[in-house]
């Protein structure tokens, strides 16, 4: 890799190239890829950070295409982080949504990048943040981040965003109903996407009530709006990201005292993240080495032992002589 | 809390509201709990565990609940363990598929446990794990997991199960068509329910054929089968339940070569997962004690360091010294 500060400098100087031969090398664990991250990141925190998150199937590819545009007509630069966690195994169906994300591709104002595995950062949740990062760096204006609505990864990605779109459609079964209910929680704006499928207002009505539920009485505080788009037909994603913008309005004001708060949470989060994978890994690897994971194993398999009682002696010899 | 003995020794006589009364004290944190658990791990390990996992809305619970009839008209006593990491905000949806399964709640040879949170082990693999436990030590023969195929945590449990018995349904969307191919590689036995719909022949096809694009050339190897159900109107199940007797007798025979193996896997996964969650917990309970954590977000957010630098120093200091 060639020498740190000359990659960072190019990367910060928005070189397109630089910055995708980076997050490959971040993905496969090549030495001195995280340190240019390192350098990178005291030229982070400027972008506003989208994300857009719903169940498979409710056109989150579509809305974000349009998004991207709409962005684009504004003058606004735009890097694209899409999370796919599914298996590579038969991306086939999926690559047809990014294809058509990939219009943009031609355009040196939009950066976009897929993730689909955990790569060398041990957590999806990290590896996207570290991507994020590198676009925000970039100098992109806007970054947005698309995930599948259903794990905790995934919500968790979309929930450290400084605005939060959750995408349902009108009239989906009895399951989905409840994921939304996860997922509305970090909302900070809700739409209703193919509505004009039968019963959008019906959908729209029910997230009303819903927010109105769970709606704090601090006035102080953000309310989550309600969008009905076509994204198909770019209908409603104009009045959708005038919400944004309000939103992000919101978070600025009072010297930004909201999204100060808000990135204080996310940067906290992703402190522990790291931290967790990191110990976790240079424990894995020591007792590996020295033999007693596979003997913890063994003493489980014999039941002479059980994994809570084995884990708790490990950590005891591990931890609790570095105090 | 009672004498762990005791409950121990009631739990192993099958009393069925201390095994109850244990679950709750496990979520809740309750002190000794994990004492009884460690007291029932040595009688774990009999029970058949079948894992049952697929996308939302494929009819997982109503499979569940035909298994768990014809399970019990053979005769065999069944515990259930069912997985649902959305948020108990609105859980009506979910509830509908439970109180189905319900109609089992009143014959002493099924015990049902609902999990929604993370509860108290900080994680819903280990959670599961740990109610499986107390169900396998009841003396149940056979165990039911049924969890939604999506998110890292929901595969993870499927995965681990003696066979897994992954659900999906004719013609799916292209998104939910992907996710299929993560849980594709977990799967023992596939399922095609709802088989009166147009198209299971050609989705049974076409996993039959993704099957035969990743089968391993060893002769030795389990090969997944396919089945078509109706599970409303129990149609297939037998056939599917009699796939799982094969699938075990493979798992058992030279002397359960098969089986020892895959165990030893499991078991290496669940207690690397216990450590994780254990190392970490006590590690974020002490740098939240001294300081040190809310110093590290402060550098953080001020930009004097980022967050790999910050976590690498943290672990330095942290584990380090204990060698």
């Amino acid at each position: 890799m060639a020498d740190v500060q000359q990659v960072v400098d190019r990367i910060l100087a928005g070189d397109v190239r630089a910055a995708a031969r980076l997050m490959r090398d971040l993905d496969d664990g090549v030495p001195g890829a995280r340190e240019v991250l390192k350098g990178l990141y005291p030229n982070s925190g400027r972008a506003h950070l989208i994300g857009v998150t719903g169940s498979p199937g409710v056109g989150k590819s579509t809305l974000t295409d349009r998004l991207i545009q709409r962005l684009r007509a504004d003058g606004r630069t735009v890097g694209v982080v899409a999370v796919d966690p599914t298996s590579p195994f038969s991306g086939g169906a999926i690559l047809g949504d990014r294809i058509r994300m990939q219009r943009h591709a031609t355009d040196p104002g939009v950066f976009i990048r897929s993730l689909a595995t955990r790569g060398h950062f041990g957590g999806l949740t990290a590896s996207t943040r570290a991507v994020l990062t590198v676009l925000d760096a970039m100098g992109k204006d806007v970054l947005l981040a698309e995930t599948v609505g259903v794990g905790q990864d995934e919500v968790e990605i979309a929930a450290t965003a400084d605005t939060t779109i959750v995408v349902t459609v009108p009239g989906l079964g009895d399951d989905i109903q409840a994921l939304k209910a996860g997922l509305l929680e970090v909302a900070d704006l809700l739409v209703v996407n193919k509505a004009d499928r039968e019963g959008a207002d019906r959908t729209r009505q029910d997230l009303l009530m819903m927010l109105d539920m769970r709606r704090g009485r601090d006035p102080e505080s953000w309310q989550p709006r309600v969008y009905l788009t076509q994204a198909k037909d770019d209908v409603g994603v104009a009045e959708l990201l005038e919400g944004v913008r309000e939103h992000r309005e919101f978070l600025h004001r009072d010297q930004g005292r909201a999204l100060a708060a808000a990135r204080r949470g996310h940067v906290r989060q992703e402190f522990l993240e790291l931290l967790k994978e990191g110990v976790f890994r240079r424990l894995v690897r020591r007792l590996d080495q020295d033999g007693r994971l596979e003997a913890a194993v063994e003493a489980i398999l014999a039941r002479r032992t059980d994994p809570y009682s084995a884990c708790e002696e490990m950590i005891r010899t591990c931890l609790d002589r570095s105090e």
